[in-house]
């Protein structure tokens, strides 16, 4: 059987937490080991940009992610691991998918929805601050699916959306010009972690309340002493499962682990103690890994070679797809 | 003094005839001829996309339009002559604008406006068959512009406010991150002729009343005779002023000649010899033309080498302005 073409996107406008780490990046990179699947990373610098307007931001993050991903493992020849600015032919399908998609489909997307929603609430124009990015980046994202012909596409739940507008304006294509682009699905999996922050909100960068990936072991401490607990007493029983440090534990324990903090928070664990035991664990399974993030932010030539070999793989598939696209189209050498 | 530089597209979706001719590609051939403008020409086939959904039409109309422009005596080593297509740069800065470009300003475009009005109208959703492309194509237009640095933009009226947006973008972008852009001025020639077509109204694609510029001799005759005229009889007074024979006259003929058909319009002359010495005129000036356009249609590798060409010295132009972009915006090798 054919090999899934499995395609995630990674916006470059922050530097890697553990809620990136537990929810996309170990999952991700567990995936692209296996063998039925064919895995395509990108760091999506221009998507970085409709957020983010400050350069050296963009410049950091895009270092940052590009050494997490190489750090973790990511084997570079097996999945293809490529910078969306290095792939012209994206912004060049993006407005050959621009003229066959509709403006309604866009009118419908939550992100911008939800910006008209703020704005209305704050009384001020439906469209106050909504960029040309935001408005038609479902476009920009079907146009790097599509680019690749991919056909898994793993979302969050918000997101299944953009997905099903890519398939949409794909299969108006296929039906105005020829049948080029393959129709990609959505793939929610729902027993992927969402990890708690300092203050028990999702981790998130908006939030300020992550702990970031990569921080030296004792930064790691202090962050994972900030986490928010209540005020029982060492003795007195805690409830695990109200908890963002026994949640944290279960996203790097194994089973047995896990049931034995369970049992350690019914038995009345100090905070103190628990935190401890929770950054040994978190810091023996990232210690190997922040070793070799340390020694590539230290080797910039390394990454940018590494992307470089991405995107040339990534382009003996995008070169051709766009030929394909703008014949279908009418352009074309004069003959 | 610096050259001013000047740059017009012409969008590749029909056959060019004496409207386009007299008003837009003999005025500009004129000009590019003028050693204190730098000029710029493009086939806009990415415009053309936006309402052109007959690849074969978009492929024909770019050949006949590069071959038209060159049959004219277009000096491809003094102007700039090329296809939008062939340079990346303009839909990867599109993408980057539509991050600096606020959404208001394009709910106000006139094109968006009219289809918006013309749906309401109907009785439909106000964005029925809006594509996206339709809608941003302000947005290409200011990449067009801006990509070359250009500082004068002929326009018809109802294209001023294209220019004004890209300024709009062009100023934001600029504040936001660096003083990259010149900011374009619309530069509107009221001198310039609006050529009436077969039925009296504006000649126009749309219409479907033109006169193709290069039909063959017999074809050409053919069509001036279909010119619409009134049942006044040889020897009764006609009126110059309202007629689409008098007007073409004017477009070709020079002051003496324009004088002289006056009147003979006023003595009565016949419609048939009006529009007999009308070809004469017409035809002697686009024969030697003609006879070019026809090689050059048989020669289509010469056309791609000149389009080539054209692109190669665009793109001298257009790669280092979009590493500037950029490297603002956050864009760079690793370092």
């Amino acid at each position: 059987m054919a090999k899934q073409r499995v395609l995630t996107g990674i916006t470059t406008s922050g530097t890697p937490h553990l809620g990136n780490y537990v929810g996309a990046i170990r999952p991700s990179i567990e995936a692209s080991c296996d063998d039925s699947l064919d895995s395509f990373f990108f760091l999506a610098d221009y998507h970085a940009l409709i957020k983010c307007q400050d350069p050296a931001m963009v410049r950091q993050s895009t270092k940052e992610i590009a050494a997490t991903w190489l750090a973790l493992g990511l084997d570079t020849d097996k999945a293809l691991f490529y910078r969306q600015s290095d792939i012209p032919e994206i912004p060049e399908l993006t407005w050959v998918l621009n003229c066959n998609a509709a403006k309604g489909l866009m009118n419908r997307a939550h992100a911008y929805k939800a910006a008209v929603q703020a704005n209305e609430e704050a009384g001020e124009d439906p469209d106050f601050a909504v960029t040309m990015g935001l408005f038609s980046y479902p476009v920009l994202m079907a146009a790097d699916i599509l680019m690749f012909n991919a056909q898994r596409i793993p979302v969050g739940r918000d997101q299944i959306q953009h997905v099903e507008m890519a398939r949409d304006i794909a299969a108006r294509f296929n039906h105005n010009f020829a049948d080029v682009f393959t129709l990609p699905e959505a793939v929610v999996d729902d027993s992927v972690a969402v990890l708690q922050g300092l203050d028990g909100r999702k981790m998130s960068k908006s939030y300020q309340n992550t702990i970031p990936l990569f921080l030296p072991e004792k930064q790691l401490r202090k962050h994972i002493n900030k986490i928010k607990t209540n005020l029982l007493e060492p003795g007195e029983p805690k409830d695990p499962d109200s908890s963002t440090v026994f949640q944290v534990w279960a996203a790097f324990a194994d089973a047995a682990e896990t049931a034995r903090m369970r049992k350690e928070f019914e038995n009345g664990i100090a905070w103190g103690e628990a935190k401890k035991q929770l950054f040994e664990l978190v810091n023996a399974e990232l210690a190997p890994a922040r070793e070799r993030y340390n020694m590539l932010m230290d080797d910039p030539g390394h990454i940018e070679s590494e992307l470089r070999k991405g995107a040339e793989r990534a382009r003996a598939h995008s070169v051709p797809l766009m030929q394909k696209v703008r014949y279908a189209v009418g352009i074309a050498p004069i003959t």
